[in-house]
C-alpha cells in the first residue's frame, strides 16, 4: 500500500457494509465501487451511506457486472449467511479476477457443510488465479482465540466455546436464519427441519483443520428462544410477540480421532436493553484454561477483522482458502498512524 | 516425529524441568540427556526427578559438555531469567550444533534489553546453523493473546496487559530477580538500582515487532510488595517477615511512532492461600476489547508452550530467532491421542 492503493469493491451496503466503507478509507484502501440492489440505496453516494460528512464520488450501483468489470484487487462481500446463497456472488468475483473475502458465516469453513459448492468455487478461483475466503468475528473469537490457548496446553480433551450476539445488529438475512419472529411451527419448518447448518457447525472443522486433528463426527442441536413479553426488533421493524422466536442458540459437537471434543455454542437473539455480547472458551485438560472476552463489540470486530485480513487474502494462494491456514489476522495501522 | 523421535536435552532439572521431562515423554520426544549441577540431583534418574513411576535410564549429569557432545536436536533450558546469566548456556548449545529453547524470561525478546548478547548469540547460532529462542507462558499470554485481539481491531491507541504469578512456583533464580525476602535497602541495591530489566520490559518490543510498529521509548517502574504479617516461602525455605519484599510488580510503558502505547505489568509475589494467577489485556480503541484468563496455571502453561514449540524451533531459520516471528505455538497431540 506504499505505492498504488489497494482497490476494494464492497458488495452489500447494509448495516455491516456501512461500517466497512469507513474502515476501508481509514486504512488507506481505495473504494473502487459499491454494489447493492436495495432501491433505497442505489444511486446514493457511498459516503452518505457510511454516515461520513463528505461524499466519496462512489454511487451505490445495482449493476454488479459493471462494477466488477472495472477491476479491483478484492471484493468485500457482506451479503448472506449461507453458501447456497453466496455461491453466485463469490463466482462473479472469481470470473472477474477479483479476490473476495466475505462475512458469510458458513464461508468460515464451508468444506463440511457445503462441500460441493466449496469445491466448485475452489476450482473456479484457481482457474482465475484468485483467493476466495470467509472471515469476520468468528475468525478471531471462534477460531484463533481458542487455538492460541490450545498451543499452551499439554494435553487437552475438549475445547468448548460459547458466543452470543444481537441478531438485530446484522440485518435481515442473519435474522432469518436464526428464526427471528417465527412461531414454533415456522421455526421447525424453515430452520430446524430445513437442516440449515448453524454458524456453530463451521467452527469445529476450522479448529480441527488448523490443529491437524481428524473429525470423526459432528452434530448440532438448535434451541429457539421465546420471551414471555413483546420484544422490539429494529431489523424486523416490529415487536416480536410471545410464542415467536427471539432467535436461537445452536450447539455443534464434534468428535475427533484424537479423542478431543470440539464444541461450539452460538446464541443469536434479539437483545433487550442491558443484554451484552459474551464470548468464552474453556480448554479442558492439563491444564484447564478459561478465557472470557468482556462484552465484545461483535459488529465492529467483524468489520475490523475483515479489513485487517485484506492484504493476507490478496497474497494467499489461489482457491477457496479458509483462514485457519493463514497467519492470524494482523492489525493494520490506520492512515493517521503511519 | 513419524520416523526417528526428536532427541531433546533438558538443561536444568528444577521445578520446571521436572514437569518438562514428563511433558516431553507424553508427546513422544526422546529424552537424550538431563544436565544439572545441583549435587542433590546429580546421578539420580530423570524419571525419579520427574516423579514418574518408572526409571528412564537417563541419569542427571553435571557434565554439560559430555551430554551435549552426544548430540541432540534441541535443548530445553530451564535455568535463569536474565540473558547475562544465560549467554554461556545458549552458547554451549550452539557450539554443539544443538537448537535451544529457553524459559528465560528475558530471552522472549532480548533485543532491546541485552542487544550485544543477543547479537553475539545470533552470530554464533548462524555460524553453527541452529536456532536459539525464548518461550513459555509469556509467548501466549503476554504475546499472541494480545496480538490476536489486536487483529480484530480497527483503530487502537493502547494495548495494556496485566499478569500475576506466584514466585514460589519458579525456583530460586526467579525469586531473586523479584527481590523476594529483601529489605527495602537490599531491594533498592540489588533490584531497583541494579537496573535489572523486569520481565515486563521484554513484552512491548515483542508486540511492536510482530505488529510492525516502531518503538520510540520504553521505561519501567518497579513496585516492591510488603505484607504486614509473615508469609511462608517454600522456595526460600523460610518465612518472609514484614519489611521484607514478597516480590514486586513491574510496569513497562512503551511508546511507538504510530501513537500506540504498549503497557505490560507483571506482578510476581509469594502467594498466600487463596491467591490465584490472573492475566488480562485491554485493547483500547475502536472497539475497546478486554480479555481475561481465569486463574491461568502459569507453570503448566509455561512448560506446555515450550514443548509445543519444539518442532517449530527446529524448523526455524538459524539465529537468535524470537517467537513473535514464528506462527503461534500449535497444540501437539500426546502419544495416546495419535
Amino acid at each position: 500500500m506504499n505505492n498504488k492503493p489497494t482497490r476494494v469493491v464492497l458488495y452489500g451496503a447494509g448495516l455491516m457494509g456501512a461500517v466497512i466503507i469507513r474502515y476501508l478509507l481509514e486504512k488507506g484502501f481505495e473504494l473502487a465501487g459499491v454494489i447493492d440492489n436495495n432501491p433505497e440505496l442505489v444511486g446514493k453516494d457511498a459516503g452518505t451511506v457510511a454516515g461520513l460528512e463528505r461524499e466519496l464520488g462512489v454511487p451505490i450501483s445495482a449493476d454488479a457486472e459493471a462494477v466488477l468489470s472495472q477491476g479491483a484487487d478484492i471484493a468485500v462481500l457482506t451479503l448472506l449467511s449461507l453458501m447456497t446463497d453466496m455461491e453466485p456472488f463469490f463466482a462473479a468475483c472469481a470470473r472477474h479476477g477479483v479476490n473476495a473475502i466475505s462475512t458469510c458465516e458458513e464461508a468460515f469453513f464451508p468444506q463440511t457443510t457445503s462441500p460441493e459448492i466449496t469445491e466448485r468455487l475452489d476450482a473456479l478461483a484457481k482457474e482465475h488465479g484468485v483467493t476466495l475466503t470467509g472471515s469476520g468475528y468468528q475468525d478471531v473469537y471462534w477460531g484463533n482465540l481458542a487455538t492460541v490457548i490450545a498451543g499452551s496446553t499439554q494435553q487437552m480433551t475438549a475445547l468448548e466455546g460459547v458466543s452470543s450476539y444481537n441478531v438485530d445488529d446484522y440485518g435481515i438475512a442473519l435474522a432469518k436464519v436464526h428464526g427471528v419472529g417465527m412461531t414454533p411451527e415456522e421455526f421447525a419448518r424453515e430452520v430446524a427441519d430445513a437442516n440449515v447448518p448453524s454458524f456453530a457447525m463451521n467452527v469445529p472443522g476450522w479448529i480441527a483443520s488448523q490443529l491437524g486433528l481428524h473429525m470423526t463426527g459432528i452434530s448440532q442441536v438448535l434451541m429457539p428462544a421465546y420471551s414471555d413479553h413483546p420484544v422490539k426488533s429494529t431489523t424486523l421493524g416490529r415487536e416480536i410477540q410471545p410464542g415467536q422466536a427471539l432467535g436461537m442458540a445452536a450447539r455443534a459437537t464434534a468428535t475427533t480421532r484424537e479423542g478431543i471434543d470440539i464444541v461450539m455454542e452460538v446464541r443469536g437473539v434479539v437483545y433487550e436493553p442491558g443484554d451484552v455480547d459474551l464470548n468464552s472458551w474453556v480448554i479442558t485438560g492439563e491444564p484447564t484454561t478459561k478465557v472470557d472476552v468482556d462484552k465484545p463489540n461483535t459488529v465492529e470486530l467483524t468489520c475490523a477483522t475483515v479489513v485487517n485480513r485484506i492484504p493476507q487474502v490478496i497474497a494467499a494462494p489461489a482457491g477457496f482458502t479458509t483462514v485457519e491456514l493463514l497467519p492470524p489476522a494482523r492489525y493494520l495501522p490506520t492512515l493517521d498512524q503511519r
